[in-house]
């Protein structure tokens, strides 16, 4: 008996439609409930479509509507990130079928009854997952299977596939140096000293870094106050081969692009695993070509780390993933208890960094400090340098004034920023409830404080700190200013601020209230 | 420093707006990319928000347009389902804040970082999944958390939760007995037997039924044919009293509603656990009152449970769940290997089962002895039958006519049907590709030949079988035919069914073939 394939293409067809709906990661189409392609009741036990045109497939999660406005019957909506990545014009004729889940889900499935996963079954997700196969539950899925437990097989084979499911950069240079930090704590914007410092020296240090998801600033955030961030691939080769180094955003350079997709599905669910954090990180500097990488894993009561003893089981697990590629990571871990350098939102945090590398004596101590540190750990991986001098080298590079020759340098390379560099001009300044000394700031209320007051879709909002850790202070003596520029998100951010400042003061009552 | 709550109050408000869009159980809003209350960009890392008017809240999962037509600055879109379950009318004010996700998804991530939930925990989670706090994302979190490993005390415990989080029946009547499929079998359609049998003899049955998510039809699609399902729990009780039993569906009863959003999102993800099934099918009747239960595992092949030994375990858990409620829960082992009844779909379902209660020498006999094996088990319960007489009861109360009395009596109770019951009018006969005996059906494929044909949607689709296991056929004898009313359905089933009839005839050369 034969297989009849005629029937899809006499299938009545629809007209694609665009539908303004900005619909994040998923792919979504909208079909009217008396859809003359097929009843939409039909749909009801599969929830997803293959719309198909005659050179394109898409998998979409499907909608009903009973409203003629919106899509009618001849016709087939397509949120916005679904018609953008389907690339036909509005009405293209599709059809639309029901669509089995892709065959690797078997294997998400199997995992979740506790198999472990071979190296082509995660490779076979990683694709799906990478062309928008998968709905946002069944990343879910897969992500909630392998946070119970993973084997450190499956966390190479995860780290592989995802490093080669996009770009892949490659370099002249014998030694390609980087550095990450996993984040968590505010400013601590040490990249935008150490690149210059370390391109300065000659060393090639092509970084690529986030925006903020939550938080009120990423690096790329930070450095579009002062130079254009969203370079393309070709350009940001051509920024490293005149300047050694760049800072750019990696959304357009699209390394491990698996991993974005992945992360904004973990952010929501507030997952948070050690093995799919180093399959994160180690992906994309796969992807980057680096040689050498130095890991900063910040440790304090409201970082990411909270003790030394999780600290150290991540840096085995960095260790070994490295290992097994044949990455030279370094491991150091630093002091996570307080916000690094003094401003918390884009245009604050541009201007500390500005103010380390001028050798500026008001210049934020803690952020040069640990910026030297860490510049010196990589500039050692030069072989020519001699062991122990990585610190005074660096010292060497900021003070001379080179590191910061080698920024403008970058930042001209770049181009031009456009974004405003002024401070948010609704202020307010947030005072001391008692007189003693600082003992805790707490990263995490601080970073929603800055968040709330716009950071950093407003780059000049924000918080600017004038007390740190160990300050002597005298109550109604301010310990932060907030920068806005929306009324609305000024209020709350006050309300926020006056709800509770973050600050820990050591006096005589507060000490025992510090205790948690 | 006192906390400020005025802030909210002091927020831009917008008006709601209905959007006709179907988005299933999820709650979704659409905002203005320039809306007044907050800039959509400052929702990117929470996702979801909270609506509030004065008197009433939602949590909805958030989508951002660029397009007035749909949602403007001023308004806030909310698709059918938010619209209808926050139940203010269009152009209520309402103030739209970012949400933190429930408070009891902590327990969900300790769960999947192996810990074993408390009572309390997945109270508040049901709890929370009730009122439709949780994103589909998160309820499958939940569910992929527990599917990989579930104590008995949690199995407990998400039983105890999910039966106390909606309706609660109780009767009058001191033993109120059920039974229910695990499903996967077309026809097999025993209840609409069984319970006028039991009813007839004085039982009390309130037997409430789902309808058809992925199958061609389910008791309630069937039961419709022939009178109104949706009745709510005072008809119910009406119905009850006056017959001892019901067929209502189970939709308008809200028993375990929890059950119903857990089944909508294991279905997309095809996860089929043991402990998730026996929480669901025991919740609902923990909370339908029921005190003795008998529960049909059918097993075959292509059934849900492949051997005896699966159906063996999944007994041991029936049984130690009724046992921890004083639910006295019999459970059977029935043939799964083939569809029982000839008809499948619901007009044809409804025609097998008038045939059997009318005692039409042509009725299917699978159905009718089957359906009296079950009536005997639930007939005594009843004390005072003597122990093994309830089969001779069961026949005695079909062949008398009683049975079928007892079911026009429900029929009349409930109201009448507003279906059609009209057979689909495109047919084809799908011929035996050879000589030879059926040794085999594959449930599966048939289900799938009904649906796509139009059932249940089409009450009047399906697939009317002339052959089963055993029987002999000759080359071009019909094996089944199919009945449509929408042509290009009806082409679709044609197509599927000339690639694949889901038969394997044993001749010479098919014994082999059939081999799994």
């Amino acid at each position: 008996m034969e297989t009849t394939n005629t029937t899809a293409a006499a299938r009545p067809r629809l007209r694609i439609r665009r539908i303004n709906l900005d619909t994040g990661r998923e792919n979504v189409a909208v079909m009217s409930r008396r859809s003359k392609a097929l009843r939409a009741e039909v749909f009801r036990g599969f929830s997803r479509v293959e719309v198909r045109s005659d050179a394109k497939v898409l998998l979409a999660t499907l909608l009903i509507t009973d409203d003629d406005q919106l899509v009618g019957p001849e016709g087939l909506g397509l949120a916005e990130p679904a018609f953008r990545r389907f690339k036909e014009p509005a009405g293209s004729l599709v059809t639309v079928t029901p669509a089995p889940p892709p065959d690797s889900l078997d294997a998400v499935r199997a995992k979740i009854q506790g198999r472990i996963l071979s190296a082509p079954d995660i490779d076979a997700i990683i694709n799906d997952i990478t062309h928008f196969r998968y709905s946002d539950m069944e990343i879910a899925a897969f992500l909630i299977s392998s946070a119970s437990f993973m084997t450190s097989g499956e966390l190479i084979a995860l780290t592989q596939a995802m490093s080669q499911a996009g770009t892949r950069l490659s370099w002249k240079a014998p030694r390609v140096v980087d550095k990450h930090c996993i984040g968590g704590i505010p400013g601590n914007r040490t990249s935008m000293i150490v690149v210059p410092i370390v391109a300065a020296h000659g060393l090639t240090i092509p970084k690529t870094s986030s925006r903020a998801i939550t938080s009120p600033a990423g690096t790329a955030d930070t450095m579009e106050v002062l130079t254009r961030v969203d370079l393309g691939v070709e350009e940001m080769k051509e920024v490293v081969a005149a300047c050694h180094g760049c800072l750019v955003w990696g959304g357009h350079v699209n390394l491990s692009p698996a991993d974005d997709i992945l992360i904004s599905v973990e952010r929501p669910l507030a997952l948070d695993t050690r093995e799919q954090m180093v399959a994160s990180i180690m992906s994309k500097k796969l992807a980057a070509g680096s040689t050498h990488l130095l890991i900063d894993l910040p440790v304090g009561p409201s970082a990411k780390l909270a003790n030394a003893l999780e600290a150290m089981r991540l840096r085995k697990l960095f260790e070994f993933v490295g290992g097994h590629f044949g990455i030279f990571v370094e491991v150091v871990t630093t002091d996570g208890r307080q916000p690094i350098g003094n401003g918390i939102g884009p245009v604050l945090e541009a201007r500390d960094v500005m103010a380390v590398l001028g050798n500026d004596p008001d210049a934020p101590r803690d952020l040069r400090e640990k910026s030297l540190r860490l510049a010196a750990h990589l500039l050692e991986y030069d072989p020519e340098l001699r062991g122990g001098t990585g610190y005074a080298r660096a010292q060497e590079l900021l003070e001379s004034g080179a590191a910061l020759r080698q920024m403008h340098k970058i930042i001209e390379s770049q181009g031009p920023s456009v974004c405003r560099a002024d401070l948010g001009t609704l202020t307010v300044d947030i005072a001391a409830p008692r007189d003693g000394v600082v003992s805790q700031i707490d990263c995490l209320r601080l970073n929603r404080l800055a968040r709330t007051a716009g950071a950093p879709i407003d780059k000049g909002a924000g918080v600017k700190l004038f007390k740190k850790i160990g300050d002597r202070v005298e109550q109604g003596e301010p310990l932060f200013r907030i920068h806005a520029f929306d009324e609305s998100e000024f209020d709350l951010a006050v309300a926020i601020a006056k709800a509770g400042t973050g600050y820990v003061i050591d006096g005589e009552r507060a000490a025992s209230r510090a205790a948690p």
